[in-house]
């Protein structure tokens, strides 16, 4: 199977800033996205604030430099005020152009 | 820890799809898998027709050649008509013998 | 975007366990997590005995170390008398100082 690599960034926030997120990543390039709830823990804000409770969890496969786009808006936008988790894996699909 | 590396596939569908497709990678040599129901946006399907609302997200390790097999056949009956994304990354294992 | 390579562990457990697993995971180094529900099928506990019904997903970025400490956990604990799957994934991230 002819597969193209490409990027899967997965972001995790509270569910408050679902639409704004989406907003964004789409305006960054992203053709599609899929959101799932998920509860959780950690210590990711400004001063280290926990945060625990509903949350979303966004994905969307895109190009690298998509990718990078959004997780450099994430840290000038997001990171210091909210608590947003994001990561970036490797992924093949079939189908790469409907991508990018 | 002695791990395996191995495939994970994660498909997005519309919810209807399902079992179809939870038959369909069973008999291609699934051994397992996992299904969440998340919600989503894209234009991925024929006519580029947009898709939004309630999708499942179906994932399953499996071997490299089941990999390939789920996403030929995702690519010959189901990109065509339906509006379906899938991807495939790479991951360790340990057991791997349980998912071959 | 500077990122730092971390390790995203997804475990796949039954419902009841989630507490349980949640406690081990953080005891062993995890910072933060989320929990999503799922279902599924599968053969992976002792005995190939089936499991079928709802589980909880499970997933945390963590160092490779502590990567490796969770799998070596679950499959001295674990894995022989539950129906527990998980995998390690390498994924890059940004604020990789807050993970470890």
């Amino acid at each position: 199977m002819r597969t193209v690599r490409l990027k899967l960034v997965t972001i995790i926030a509270e569910a408050l800033l679902q639409d704004r997120l989406l907003d964004d990543i789409k305006r960054l390039g992203a053709r599609g996205y899929s959101v799932g709830d998920v509860s959780g823990e950690g210590s990711r804000g400004v001063r280290a604030s926990d945060w625990e409770g509903r949350n979303v969890r966004i994905e969307s496969v895109v190009s690298a430099p998509v990718a990078d786009a959004i997780l450099e808006h994430l840290s000038a936008r997001y990171f210091p005020s909210f608590a947003v988790i994001a990561w970036v894996a490797d992924v093949d699909v079939a189908r790469g152009d409907k991508y990018v």
